[in-house]
C-alpha cells in the first residue's frame, strides 16, 4: 500500500478513485492535516485499508469493495485465465469480512459476484466487472443527489442541524448522504448553521464533516457529543440528520456509536431525525436492528489520542463502532426512492417494491 | 508556581493539600501520565491555577479558594499589618472570578471572608484564617462520607452504573461524592462495575476517575459519552451517578457537559439518576439552572488533543463546560443532610432549614 499524493485528482472529495486501471483511496486517518491517496494493488490490500479505516462510510465501503473485486479478478487472471474466478473467491471472501456492520460491503460484492458469474470462461472479465463497479460508484452518486433533494424538500424552514459521524462525500461515492440533504438543503437556504458532533473516538466530525462542509463554504461548528442536549435546549435545532450503516426490515438504524444517544436527546427536545441513506442500506434479512452484528474496535481507539495516552493505566475501555436507533426515535429515512416517515416493517418493505 | 513531586505526601487521593503552612496542589492536567504536585505561594497563583484546571471539581476548587483566602491574608499582613483586610481584597475577588460556574467557590470564600471580618485589627490573622480553611476541608470530606453512606443505602441490589466527569476524591477535599456513593456502594457489594464516560474535551472519566477507581482497585471500564445509550439498551446498568458543580433553588442540577444528555438517555431506559453533591453545591439564590452562568472554554480545548490537531481548519468549535440537568430528570440529590427524592423547590428548601 503506497502512500502517494495523488495529484491528477483535483477535488479530494473523491474518497474512492479509480483512474489509469488503479484503485486510489484517499486516506481518511490523516485528514484534515494531509490529503494523501494510497494506491491499492491487490484485493487483500484493499481488504486492510477498508480494515485500518484508510476508507470509512458504508457506501463508501461499499464502492471500494466492488473495485477491489476488479483488482482479485485481476489476480487471478493473471494468475489463471480459465480458473480466475475460483482462485479470487479466498481474497473476496477476506475482503466481506473485512468490516461486519455496513451491509453495503456485502450488498456491493455480491452484485459484483453476480456479474462475475455471468461472464464467459476464459475471456479477460476486467472490463465487464470494472464497468459494474463503475456502476455502482455512479448510482451512489445519483442516489445521493436524490436524497439530498428528497431530505431537504422536508425542511420547511431555515434551520440549523445537527449531523454526527461523517456521512459525506468521504463516506459515499459522492455529494454525501446526511450532508448530501444538507448540501442540497443549504443551497436552498434552508440550513444557516450546521453542528458537527466531534465524533469519539475517532473524530470523524471534527476531522472529516467539518472540513467538507468548510471547503463547501457551508457554515459549521464542532461540538463534543456531550453538549447536543444543552445545544437543543437552547432551541434554532430544527433536525438531527445523520447516514446509517445498515437498516433492519423494521426500520432500525444502525449508525456510528452516539447516534442512538442523539436520537434521544432530540426526542425528548421535540427535534426531528431524519436518516439518509441509500437503499442498498437496507438490509430485509434481518427483522430487526439486534440482529445486525455490531463491530468491536480496539479499546486502544479510546484510550489514546495521537501520540497521547488518556486512559489511566490498567483500565479497559468498552468500544462499540456502532449503535441500534429504534425506528420509533426516527421521523423519517429518506432514500433514492422517496422519504418513509415513522418507519415500521410495512413501510419499508413497500419501499423495497418499487 | 513550582512544580514538585511531593514526596511527603503519600496517598495522591489528595488533590489539596496544606502542609508545612503552604499550599499544595495536585497537578490533574498531567494524570495519569504524573503525579505531580505544585506549589501556590500567594493568591493570585492560585487564581491562576484554578482557571487553568490544575484543581478542578466543584468541592476541590471551594477548598482551594478557602487556602487562597489564608495566601492572600499572608500577603496583605507583610505589607500592612494593620491594612491586611483591605489590601487582600482585590485578589480575592480575582480569586471569586476565576470560575463562574460552581457555587462552591463563591461560598467558600465568603465563609472566609466571615471569619476574617471578625478578625481583630493588627493581629496576625493567619492562624485563624488557617483553621477555618482546614475546618471547611474537613467538613468536606465528611460530607462526602455521609453522601456515600446515604447514596449507597439508595442501592437496593448489585448493579452496574454510570458515572460522568470526575467528582471524586480528586474533585473534592478526599472521598469524593459520585465517586464517594461508588466506594460505599461497591464496598457493600451493591456495584459489580463502574462505566467511566470519557468526558469530552478534558477527558476527566478516562484520566481522573479511571485512575481513582483504578487504584482503589474497583473495577471500572471506559467508554466514549455517545456508547451511553447502547450500554443502557443492553441492561445490567441500575444507576446514574453523578456530582454537580452547583444546583439550583429548584433542584435543576448544572454538571459537567454531557450529564444533561445521560440524563436524558437514563430516564429513556429506565436507569435512576443520583445526583451527590454537598449543601455547600446548592445556590438557593438562583430559582433555576437557566439562572446559572454556564462557562464557556476555548474552543481549542475541542479541536486540540495534546500535540495533535483534529479539528478542521478554520472551523470553530462550541465549548460550553457545564450544561444544566432539568430537576424533572434526576431522580435523586444525595447530601450530607440527606436524600431528596425527585427533588423540587420545596424539598430543596425544607432540606436546606435542616
Amino acid at each position: 500500500m503506497e502512500a502517494l499524493k495523488l495529484k491528477i485528482v483535483a477535488d479530494a472529495d473523491h474518497a474512492v478513485v479509480w483512474q489509469n486501471d488503479r484503485l486510489y483511496l484517499l486516506d481518511q486517518r490523516l485528514l484534515p492535516e494531509q490529503e494523501r491517496y494510497v494506491e491499492l494493488q491487490s484485493c487483500s490490500e484493499t481488504t486492510a485499508a477498508i480494515r485500518s479505516m484508510v476508507v470509512r462510510g458504508a457506501p463508501a465501503i461499499g464502492i471500494t469493495a466492488a473495485y477491489a473485486v476488479v483488482l482479485a479478478a485481476r489476480t487471478g487472471f493473471s494468475r489463471s485465465p480459465a480458473e480466475w474466478r475460483r482462485l479470487m473467491q479466498p481474497d473476496v471472501a477476506a475482503l466481506g469480512m473485512s468490516r461486519p456492520t455496513a451491509v453495503n460491503l456485502r450488498w456491493a460484492i455480491e452484485r459484483m459476484q453476480c456479474v462475475a458469474g455471468n461472464l464467459p470462461d476464459g475471456d479477460d472479465p476486467e472490463a465487464a466487472l470494472l464497468a459494474a463497479a463503475i456502476q455502482i460508484h455512479q448510482e451512489d452518486v445519483e442516489a445521493n443527489r436524490r436524497i439530498g433533494a428528497i431530505g431537504a424538500g422536508l425542511i420547511r424552514k431555515q434551520t440549523s442541524v445537527i449531523t454526527h459521524c461523517n456521512a459525506g462525500a468521504l463516506a459515499t461515492g459522492g455529494y454525501g448522504t446526511a450532508l448530501g440533504v444538507i448540501r442540497s438543503a443549504f443551497s436552498e437556504g434552508l440550513i444557516d448553521l450546521v453542528y458537527a458532533d466531534e465524533t469519539r473516538p475517532w473524530f470523524q466530525g471534527s476531522r472529516l464533516t467539518a472540513w467538507e462542509l468548510s471547503r463547501d463554504g457551508i457554515p459549521v461548528r464542532i461540538m463534543t457529543e456531550g453538549a447536543a442536549a444543552r445545544r437543543m435546549s437552547q432551541g434554532g435545532i430544527g433536525w438531527v440528520i445523520v447516514g446509517s450503516d445498515r437498516i433492519a426490515a423494521n426500520g432500525d438504524v444502525v449508525n456510528k456509536i452516539g447516534t442512538y444517544n442523539l436520537a434521544v436527546v432530540a426526542r425528548y427536545h421535540g427535534v426531528r431525525v431524519m436518516v439518509a441513506a441509500p437503499t442498498s442500506t437496507i438490509d430485509t434479512s434481518v427483522s430487526g436492528g439486534t440482529d445486525i452484528p455490531i463491530e468491536m474496535r480496539d479499546p486502544e481507539e479510546v484510550l489514546s489520542c495521537g501520540e497521547r495516552r488518556i486512559g489511566a493505566p490498567g483500565v479497559d475501555a468498552w468500544n462499540p463502532v456502532f449503535d441500534v436507533t429504534p425506528a420509533a426515535l426516527v421521523d423519517v429515512i429518506v432514500t433514492e426512492r422517496g422519504a418513509v416517515h415513522r418507519p415500521d416493517a410495512k413501510k419499508i418493505a413497500d419501499l423495497m417494491k418499487i
